[in-house]
C-alpha cells in the first residue's frame, strides 16, 4: 500500500507536470505574439493596398505576407508539439477547441491573400478577416492564462494577455484613424469607434500594469512617455473633436499611421520582454519544484528500511492537547520515533498551507479574467439580441454603470442574468 | 501538420479522459462514505465504552472496529488505484495532499484502538481523534467536487459532499447530546455547541436540496418526515431549553442516542442512493462523449482523401456579411466544397458554445463550494487569532451578518480581507 509520503511525492509530481505544461504553453504564447504582430502589419499594409486600388504598398504587403507565412509555420509547429493524443493535457478541452477555430482561419489565409492581390475584396472585409483571425489567436492566449495552475505564472499570463489585447486594440485604432483621415471628412460612427478603442486599450493596459512589477513596468512607462504619445494624443484630439461631417486633413493620414506604428513597435518590445520573463519564470518554478521533489525522494529513501509505527503516528496525529487538558506525554515509540513522523506531518501541513495560499492568489488573478469574460458576454448578448454594434453595447453598459453608480462588471452580470428570459440569447462568441 | 478537426477530436479525448477520472474519483468517494459511516459508529461505541469505564459496549465497539478495518482496506485499495506515478492526474496536487493527510490518521488508528481497549484515553480525546480523521476523509471528497470539470457531475458531487458533511454534523450532535444527557445537568457550553451543530446541519442539507432533484430528494423528504424527526426535535428542545446548571434526565441519554442513530442510518440510505446515482451519471456522460468521439472520428476518416481547399476555408471562415454589405456569393471550390467545411466550422462553434455554457454552470456550482471555503477560513482566522472556539467564531460571523443585514459569506470575506494585517493569521486549517 502507498504511504502518506508517497502521496506527497505524487502531489509534487503533479505540480511539476503542470509547470512543464505551462512552459510549453508559454512558448506557444510567445510564437502567437510574433504571428499576431506580423498579421497586424499585414492587415495595415493590405488595407492601404486595397484602399489605394493597388497604387501603394504593393511590395510592402507582399513582404509582410511572406514574414507572416514563416511565423505561421512556427506557430503550427508549436500546435503540433502539444499533447493531443493522450487526452491528458490539463485544460485541453478548451485550448484545443480554440486552436481548432484558429486553424480554420489560418487555412483560409492563402485565399484571403490571393483575393487581396487581385484587388477582389473591399478593404473593410480584408481588415475584418485579419481581425477575426487575430481575435482567435488571442483567445488561445486567454485560455492558456485561464488554465494556469500556478498563481505567479498565471499573473504573468494575465499581464501578457492584456498587453497583447491592448496592442491589438491600438492596431485597430491605427486602422480606424487612417481610414477616417483618408476619407477627408469626420464621420460620427468612426469617431465613436475611435473613442471606444481608446477606452478599451486603457482598460487592458491598466490590468497589465496591475499585474506587472519592476523593470518591465518601468520600461513600459518610458515607452509611453516618449514623443509618439504626445503626437498621438494631438492627432486623436483632431480626429475625435472634429464636427461630424466637417473636413479632416487627408495629409494627416500618413502622419497618423507612422505615429501609431512607432508606438505599436514600442509595444512589441515590451511584449517580447514579458514573453521572455514568462519563460524564465516557468524555468525557475520548475527547477524549484524539481529540487523539492528530490528532497522528498531522498527523505522517502531514508525511510525505505521500514515505516513509522502506529504508536509514532498516533503520537503526532492524534496526541494533541484538548481544550485546556494537559497534553499526554509523548510515548516512547519503537522503530521510527515521533520526531521523524512529526516531520512528515509538518511537510503535509506546510503543503496544505501553501496550496491554500496559492488557491487564494489564483482566485484573485482569475477574477480579472472572469470580469473580462462577463463583460464580453454581456456585450455579445446585447449585440445578438438588441442588434447593437459592439461600441453601442459597451456604451450602454458603461452608461448604465455610471448612472447606477455600480461597477461595469456588476451591470454586465445583471445583463447576463436576463439571458435565460431572452430567446436565442446565448451567444457563441469566442471569449 | 495537424488539422482543425484533429484538434477537435483531441479536445473530445480530453473530455473523455476527464470523465474517466471522475468515474474513478466517484468510486473512491463511495468507499469513503462507507468508511466514514463505520468510523462514526465506532466513535459512538468507543465513547460509551470509555464513558462507562468499560462496563458497556465492549463487544459492540470491537465489532465496529473490525468493520472499519475491513472498509479501510477497501479505501486504501482505491487510493492505490489512483494514478500517482505520472504526475498527470488533473487536480492531483490538492487531492494527493489531502490523501497524504488522511493516511497519517489511518496509520494511527491501531494505536488509537489499543488505547481505547486499555481505557487509557479520556472519551473526549478519543472522540476528537475520530472526528479529525473523518474531517480529513471529507476533505478528500471536497477536493473531488472542487476539481470536477463537468457541471452535472460537479453538482452531484457538491450535493453528496454536503450531505456527507451534514450527516457527520448529525453524528457530532448525537455525541454531544448523549454526553449532555448522561451528565445529568444542563451545560451552557454543550447547549451552545448543540445549537451550532443543528444550524450547520441545516445549511448542509439546504445546499444538498438545492443541488438535487427528483427521486432522491423525494426520498430524503420521506426520511425527514418519519417519526424520528418529531422525537428528535422534542429531545432537542428538552436539551437546549433547560436552564444552565439545571437537571437533565440521564435516562434520556439512551433514547436520544437511539433516535439519532435511526435518523443517521436513514441518512446512510440516502447517501448510498446519491453515490449510486453519481456513478451511473459518470457512466452515462462517458458513453455520450465516446459516441461523440466516434462520430467525429468517422467524419475525420471520411476526409482522409484530402483536406479542404483554402478557397473552401475562406468561403466559410471569412466570407461573412459585414455591417449591412451584401455577402459575397459563395465561390465554387475545388475538392471539398464550402458545405463540408461549413459543417466542420459548425462543429467547432457548437463545441465553443457548449464549453461556454458548461463553464457558466460550473462557476455557479463552485460558488457553493467557495462560499463554504470562505466561511470556514474566516472561522479559522477568528479561532487562531482571537482564541475563539469554532462555535463562538461562527456565532460572531452570523451576528455581524444579521446586524449589518449582509450575507454570511460577505461578512466572512470582509473578515478574511483583514488577514494580511494580523500577524500569523493565515491558518493552515484543512478545507
Amino acid at each position: 500500500m502507498k504511504s502518506a509520503l508517497e502521496f506527497l511525492v505524487a502531489a509534487k509530481r503533479c505540480e511539476i507536470h503542470g509547470l512543464d505544461q505551462l512552459a510549453v504553453t508559454s512558448q506557444l504564447v510567445g510564437s502567437i505574439g510574433r504571428l499576431v504582430h506580423l498579421l497586424q502589419k499585414e492587415r495595415g499594409a493590405s488595407n492601404i493596398f486595397l484602399g489605394s486600388a493597388g497604387a501603394r504598398f504593393g511590395e510592402q504587403r507582399q513582404r509582410r505576407a511572406a514574414e507572416s507565412v514563416e511565423v505561421e509555420a512556427a506557430v503550427r509547429a508549436r500546435f503540433d508539439e502539444l499533447e493531443t493524443d493522450s487526452g491528458r493535457l490539463s485544460g485541453g478541452v478548451r485550448l484545443f477547441s480554440r486552436i481548432a477555430y484558429v486553424l480554420h482561419g489560418l487555412d483560409a489565409l492563402p485565399e484571403l491573400r490571393a483575393r487581396i492581390a487581385k484587388l477582389a475584396l473591399p478593404p473593410a472585409q480584408a481588415t475584418a478577416a485579419f481581425t477575426e483571425l487575430i481575435a482567435g489567436l488571442l483567445a488561445v492566449v486567454f485560455e492558456a492564462a485561464d488554465t494556469a495552475s500556478d498563481p505567479v505564472i498565471s499573473r504573468a499570463l494575465v499581464a501578457l494577455f492584456n498587453f497583447m489585447q491592448g496592442k491589438e486594440l491600438a492596431g485597430q485604432e491605427r486602422a480606424t484613424g487612417a481610414t477616417a483621415f483618408a476619407g477627408g471628412r469626420a464621420d460620427a460612427t468612426l469617431q465613436q469607434r475611435q473613442l471606444h478603442l481608446i477606452e478599451a486599450q486603457d482598460r487592458c493596459f491598466q490590468i497589465f500594469s496591475d499585474f506587472t512589477e519592476g523593470d518591465i513596468l518601468a520600461y513600459w512607462r518610458t515607452v509611453e512617455a516618449c514623443g509618439e504619445m504626445a503626437e498621438l494624443e494631438r492627432l486623436r484630439r483632431v480626429l475625435c473633436t472634429a464636427p461630424a461631417g466637417g473636413p479632416l486633413d487627408p495629409e494627416l493620414s500618413d502622419a497618423w499611421y507612422d505615429c501609431c506604428t512607432r508606438r505599436i513597435d514600442g509595444m512589441k518590445a515590451v511584449e517580447d520582454k514579458l514573453a521572455a520573463s514568462l519563460q524564465s519564470l516557468c524555468a525557475a518554478k520548475s527547477a524549484e519544484a524539481h529540487a523539492d521533489l528530490n528532497d522528498q525522494k531522498a527523505f522517502l529513501d531514508s525511510l525505505s528500511a521500514g515505516v513509522p509505527t502506529p504508536a509514532a503516528s498516533f503520537a503526532v496525529f492524534f496526541d494533541k492537547p484538548l481544550n485546556g487538558e494537559a497534553p499526554q506525554a509523548l510515548i516512547a515509540a519503537d522503530g521510527f520515533g515521533p520526531q521523524l513522523e512529526r516531520s512528515i506531518l509538518d511537510m503535509v501541513q506546510a503543503q496544505s498551507r501553501r496550496l491554500q495560499a496559492m488557491s487564494d492568489e489564483l482566485n484573485a488573478v482569475r477574477g480579472a479574467l472572469n470580469e473580462r469574460k462577463v463583460i464580453e458576454r454581456a456585450k455579445g448578448l446585447l449585440m445578438a439580441h438588441k442588434g447593437m454594434t459592439e461600441d453601442q453595447a459597451y456604451k450602454l453598459l458603461r452608461q448604465t454603470a455610471m448612472s447606477q453608480n455600480r461597477r461595469l462588471v456588476e451591470v454586465a452580470e445583471a445583463t447576463l442574468s436576463l439571458a435565460d428570459f431572452l430567446p436565442g440569447a446565448r451567444s457563441g462568441r469566442v471569449v
